[in-house]
């Protein structure tokens, strides 16, 4: 059997070890597992990269821990406004949807506007509309309710702050999360794809958009180079097009996966002030998982190899 | 006194010499004349590209001619929704807004986004609050409203179309145009500028975003290498993250602004069925205007030449 591989990431920031539980640790693991799982699943089985980033991504959407899906943070009008985006690099076809509200699963709306519509990219009440039009499942507020987050934002509002972060931690002692969910896959059939989803900012204002849905700059893929996803400061990232540069470093310049990944996390977004992490795949089944933040959930598994979760610097969670 | 130079475009598509009468050759002439005049006035006296951008987008806004700003077309609600983006080659700081109504000048709120903003990408009706905030010039419904617009809108659905064109020749014949302007400029002081605006498609549906917002794919600006405004079928050009993808080439692979140019949109583009076109500046005050349908509004001045004006095929238009 050809190879298959896919890695995942559930946001990057601050994330450390001494702020962290054995129970919050287990659980966030557990998560990233079952996503890696869902994946695998539909690889395993001789299916697509694309479905099996869509599974990924969606089992980390229905995860109320990541900020994606049901687990999104509240907008500054205490709705939960969110963004994704999905790409083919076996076509280059590529879907994505900004700012919408009650869609359970903003992947599987982005891969429908790519399956389903002329368009690329569908935002606002226009991207809702289109999700009753091709019956996606909708969701009503409750179910997007989350406490912890709630009061996030009701913290973020005394603060009269915007904040990325993903848990009450850094209203403690200045922390930053950024809550991100992603997936990339290669399938046995040599057809790589990227996913990525989000709940966007705690107290976010005037329909702020990241990098999330953005092609080229959160997620890209193409067979000839390599499958992104990013997570991290989306402002920098749509000003550097992270994906798409990764992907033009190996291609043009005959970089590894390994070193346009270096390059692009570890020194020009470091350089400007970029803070946060991504995924990547190449068409060998290669993954690389690098941050420039104190840690990012991921994890990665391949038709050869063991289970890899990791949460804080280099090192993996004993599974 | 150091180079400076700007190009502009007013929409790209199947724009023949056929179907157009002197007096609609000379209006749109003198569209396209104005506002390189607005741009360079800045440029000569020693501004800021992103100025002189700026100006000449605003220019081209404020005639209803062109598809953006005033001359938007009307989305399927009836309504005028705009999207533009801005970029500085100098600092690669970004603006850009999507899917917003009522805004006179829509590339001067991406300027403001970029400058009063902590983000890069606002939408919607959040976008349209930041316009409030910053105190942007706002214009009711009947400033955008133009019956040839509102008669293209009448008529795509009559046919259920969805359609990227500006004029109504295509109901007739099969011609496509795709209604979107934009400016380049190299500045005195040696930073690259690009800026795009657009209202769109007539009878669009779903919240539609084109290329037009996104940084990366309609826009792209930096000083090492070019600077980019696209006009075209935005699906393909974010699928291809064309505007990058320009800068890419001549960063990694070292090719010239022409060769890059010529490349992706003669070539890459073509071989996806990506219609349209884009204008290039380097930092040297080259100025590239390549496009792969009949014909493109466009023209360009440097501080040593002479004005350009073109609207079909290869031939300048007598001035």
């Amino acid at each position: 059997m050809n190879k298959y591989a896919i890695a995942i990431h559930g946001g990057a920031g601050t994330i450390l070890k001494s702020s962290m539980t054995a129970e919050k640790e287990q659980l966030y693991t557990e998560g990233l597992k079952n996503a890696i799982a869902a994946g695998e699943l539909i690889l395993k089985n001789g299916g697509t990269s694309i479905d099996a980033v869509e599974k990924a991504v969606r089992s980390l959407e229905d995860n109320p821990l990541f900020n994606a899906g049901k687990g999104s943070v509240f907008s500054n009008s205490g709705k939960n406004e969110m963004d994704a985006s999905i790409m083919n690099g076996q076509n280059l076809m590529a879907g994505a949807i900004a700012g919408v509200k009650n869609i359970k699963n903003p992947v599987s709306l982005a891969k429908a506007v790519m399956e389903k519509s002329e368009h690329v990219f569908l935002a606002g009440e226009g991207a809702l509309e289109f999700a009753k039009f091709v019956g996606s499942e909708i969701e009503n507020d409750a179910y997007f309710f989350e406490q912890m987050r709630f009061d996030q934002l009701e913290q973020a509002k005394l603060n009269d702050g915007v904040f990325l972060d993903h848990t009450p931690d850094k209203f403690e002692n200045g922390e930053k999360k950024f809550g991100t969910v992603g997936a990339v896959a290669l399938d046995i059939h040599g057809n790589l794809a990227a996913g990525t989803s989000t709940g966007g900012m705690t107290n976010k204002k005037f329909g702020r958009v990241g990098d999330s849905p953005i092609i080229g700059a959160g997620t890209y893929a193409n067979n000839a180079t390599c499958a992104i996803s990013c997570t991290g400061h989306g402002e920098f990232f749509i000003r550097s097009v992270v994906a798409y540069d990764i992907s033009c470093l190996m291609e043009y310049k005959g970089l590894s996966l390994k070193e346009a990944c270096d390059l692009v996390v570890k020194n020009k977004l470091v350089n400007i002030g970029g803070e946060g992490g991504l995924i990547a795949i190449d068409s060998n089944g290669n993954i690389e998982l690098p941050f420039n933040s104190e840690g990012m959930y991921r994890a990665k598994k391949n038709s050869d190899g063991e289970l890899f979760v990791g949460i804080y610097g280099d090192s993996a969670i004993t599974l």
